[in-house]
């Protein structure tokens, strides 16, 4: 199945990024020269998703070693300061960090041969953006099998070629079972309060006339228990080593309801998602974003004024909660803490 | 505890109504003289909430039989047109329907004779809005107990001051609660698609100086999660006669949430809420709303052109996960069938 729009682009001297607080209203892209620039685009979610927050980042740092190298400074610092201020745009999604110590253990390989060391930095760069698209692949060639051959499917947030190099990791096993003759039926959280059911999820369905219908989150409760759910599958900004599975805010209540209807829930995300060094989710930074993301709507204000905002951007789901974690390897089942292992080995 | 606002007033010759549309960013009080304008206040949710849209109905009976008095049309015929006009503009909520059946049976005993007649339905559409202020205050008086001394509580959608002829259901019990002493913190669904929790109960609890949290509905789970919710608290727009709770969409998620942590979930309405002609909720309409309030937001689309979207009003909630309804008469327990059926020996 093919995707009919890039989320991000190399062109061998900038980044191009698809702007995701605009979309779906506009298709804009936007070009970065500088990592600085990059390290903006991620914090104000112009691009976003774990996957594709960590493609970025390797290209920031591309774009900071570029612009040293051409101005005659010392790349290694140059790649250090870049390197701190991308790992500082968000702190939840692991894939950013997986990125950034990939590039940086590359970089600690390098002569001091600035051009040679630019040339293999952006080989790297590139490279982790090619294995995620092909990560994706995978995991939709393996999480189609879960999916029913004909079936409701409920989605939350978005998990798809917009917060990957491409293809998705969540709708990329949608998009792999619907291309294997699947009947499936997508509901979208609108995923409240950035929107990116409504905005992102629903787009990219729509543009690979996936059919699928748009619903606010507390609306999945009555789906579920008028049995109209048959799966539910999200994507995963950081899994543990037990398995429990950090997610967008809204993510939790997803699996609680499948617990609760007996409906599997799934999460596909690639190997880069999982962080062997946190044992529980409860190790796992959390990030809160600004209230005002809850309290006004494109600019306008919805609530009182004053009013107190809690606004977490992920929740964490517990292992026994996940019917199985599809990666690029294959799937995983509980308990997860043996199949990660066994997946590391 | 006084409340700062007036939903509903009747000024003897016309229905004021706050205009809640536009709240919290402008207070505009409306002023309808017909029994279609009061029809539309219904239909376009200038007044929404069970037990408030019963009451605004009985006035609109009134404005109907006092226009047909003045200009000397037979009063009877103008009361049924109004009734079948009113009846039909919201299916869930059985206070429509009771403050209609009410009236009409109070009209059917008048004489002939039209000032008189029409004196004694103002009288009655009076008694039914006293009857509900009354009513809230001792839901409060009952409810009260039921809440933690000191804690947080989570409530859903607005079934406050603004959702009744004034104090509110599950809004009057935790009023009660705060003027008891009790030490209460609330955490506010914001209530999508239409925002009643962020815009009007997060706007009434503000203006009582009631401490509360604003979040988006997804966001619940999280706080579930972390232990943070001590009791839920709901209205209802129609509750079967063996418990069952229709409710603003995504009461039932709320309910699920509230079982699988252990956390009591509490139904606040009064005994006109409690439809005994249904069984279960099986039967009873749950009204779609035109897809635009998922798509729109304040006139601005969010979601893609031509998106499917599926938008139910309310979702119901299986009597057994009910802990208590708290009505005017005392708290109900389960099994609330036998509960029930003593409320209206």
């Amino acid at each position: 199945m093919r995707v009919t729009f890039r989320t991000i682009e190399w062109t061998g001297d900038a980044l191009l990024l698809l702007d995701q607080r605009i979309l779906p209203g506009r298709e804009t892209v936007r070009r970065y020269a500088t990592a600085r620039g990059v390290a903006d685009a991620i914090r104000t979610m112009v691009v976003r998703g774990a996957p594709a927050i960590g493609v970025a980042a390797a290209f920031g740092l591309v774009l900071a070693v570029r612009s040293a190298v051409r101005g005659g400074r010392p790349w290694r610092e140059a790649f250090r300061t870049a390197a701190e201020m991308l790992g500082a745009t968000r702190p939840t999604a692991v894939n950013l960090f997986w990125a950034i110590e990939r590039m940086r253990r590359g970089a600690s390989m390098l002569s001091d041969d600035p051009r040679e060391s630019l040339r293999a930095l952006e080989r790297e760069a590139v490279a982790v953006y090619e294995e995620d698209l092909a990560a994706n692949r995978a995991m939709g060639a393996h999480g189609a099998k879960l999916l029913p051959r004909s079936g409701s499917v409920l989605t939350h947030c978005n998990a798809g070629a917009l917060a990957t190099a491409g293809y998705g990791t969540a709708l990329g096993v949608i998009r792999a079972a619907v291309a294997a003759g699947k009947r499936i039926h997508v509901y979208v959280d609108e995923t409240r309060p950035f929107l990116q059911g409504a905005r992102l999820t629903a787009w990219e369905l729509s543009k690979d006339k996936i059919p699928c219908t748009l619903i606010t989150d507390n609306m999945a409760a009555k789906l579920f228990g008028d049995g109209k759910i048959h799966a539910a599958i999200v994507g995963a900004d950081r899994i543990a080593r037990n398995g429990d599975v950090a997610n967008k805010i809204g993510t939790y209540g997803v699996a609680v309801l499948c617990r609760v209807h007996k409906v599997p829930f799934y999460v596909a995300a690639p190997r880069s998602t999982i962080d062997l060094g946190v044992r529980s989710v409860k190790e796992i930074p959390i990030e809160e974003r600004n209230g005002r993301e809850v309290t006004h709507f494109m600019g306008r204000r919805v609530a009182p004024d004053g009013i107190r905002v809690y606004n977490p951007a992920f929740d964490v789901t517990p292992a026994r909660y996940v019917s199985a974690i599809v990666t690029e390897k294959g799937v995983l089942f509980p308990p997860f803490s043996r199949d990660i292992r066994a997946l590391f080995r």
